[in-house]
């Protein structure tokens, strides 16, 4: 039976969520993990690739597994193994065409931005900090500049070998809780660094360097120089995935 | 001057607030931050003692300083020298007789308790999980029996030295938010542990163990034996320090 496995971790201490031979990724925790409860190895997909340091409020794990598995109890069992900053949430049988990456209809990030000039120290781990004052307003009306089908190709890291950049935002927005700001996003699939990109930008309208407006002639050059900075993962969270 | 400071920080790596040798506590930690800023060292006096592992969204120390001091901007000289889980929130100049100690009025504390099968691995370190379903409401009824002035020798950790075991609550108050579960309470003084022996009793009638006016008869019988244990000193933040 094909089992499907919700995750969230803090990904602080971990390169990622791939597997790569001499780095501790929250893949191969999960792999070492799924074996000790299984008792024998098996072929695990994600849902998504995740960067260095990107944390996850939900992600999902798929694997084949003989039938008659306790999957009600499964995570209790993969958190006995687990490391306390990874945490299994859950497990269901899913139908054998269910194919975690695509059949994965969307996903939403959240960018979380601590606009303040003193650090929180109990979520500092979890923020991109901006000491000037952010304009919410605006950075709200520009991120609207992103819903729709455009080529994102802008807000691509220069470095990545993807060719068709285009991508649908189905929503997005920017809203203030006290000090914190948070960006949300949600896509049909996201370029590499696109969130931390579009993040980047947002901060330099909420900061009065560039317009509104701006956004639209950024998405339009497919100049990733026009765009703002790439900001750190650390501030950004798989926040949903949609299937 | 008599400068008076706001600290915020993560205790977890700390034991404690007070001075103590071989011991790495946020009291030395901000002591040597301050000999860095001002050139000498200084006397320093605390709001409160915190037990090791406590935490704080506010915390204050005083000490006297010469008059030219930029107390404006004495916080980011302080926080430029002081480790990222201590931060200063800001400093006034309060009067000579201003003591941080006995002027303050009251003290506001607060325990996060995580009602989950499952940890938060972004909050694990800031609160004690309960897996078995807390009634809130019940536990509220039963704080406010903590309202009042009472002998709380029941809720004082049996090897303390004591005797004065007086003490009023302003308020007391239990809340739930999702899965957080919030025990406040504010008093003119605590004992040693109070805080944590309160929030291991109200568990026992969330959980069904005791009934609501227990707690009255836990608080008359002054017997620490009466009381529930004294939950894990992580959940634990000074929230507020009343002057």
């Amino acid at each position: 039976m094909n089992v499907l496995v919700n995750i969230t971790f803090d990904g602080t201490n971990y390169h990622g969520t791939q597997i790569q031979s001499n780095a501790d990724t929250v893949f191969s925790r999960f792999q070492n993990a799924l074996v000790k409860v299984l008792g024998k190895p098996t072929d695990i997909k994600a849902c998504s690739r995740l960067d260095s340091g990107v944390h996850a409020n939900c992600f999902y794990l798929s694997f084949y597994a003989d039938d008659g598995l306790d999957v009600r109890h499964l995570h209790f069992a993969l958190n006995y193994h687990l490391p306390p900053d990874i945490r299994a949430l859950g497990a269901e049988v899913v139908p054998d065409g269910f194919h975690r990456r695509y059949s994965c209809k969307g996903k939403e990030y959240t960018y979380y931005m601590w606009n303040s000039h003193t650090d929180n120290p109990f979520l500092e781990k979890y923020y991109y900090r901006v000491p000037q004052k952010l304009n919410v307003d605006l950075m709200n009306e520009a991120a609207q500049h992103f819903v729709g089908t455009h080529d994102f190709t802008s807000f691509m890291a220069s470095n990545s070998k993807i060719t068709d950049c285009v991508r649908t935002v189905s929503y997005a927005k920017v809203e203030r809780d006290g000090d914190m700001v948070k960006f949300i996003v949600c896509a049909d699939g996201f370029l590499y660094n696109m969130v931390r990109i579009m993040a980047g930008t947002l901060i330099r309208v909420g900061r009065g360097y560039i317009a509104v407006n701006d956004v639209k002639t950024i998405i339009e050059s497919k100049d990733r120089q026009k765009a703002g900075v790439t900001v750190p993962a650390k501030g950004l969270f798989l926040s949903k995935v949609i299937y």
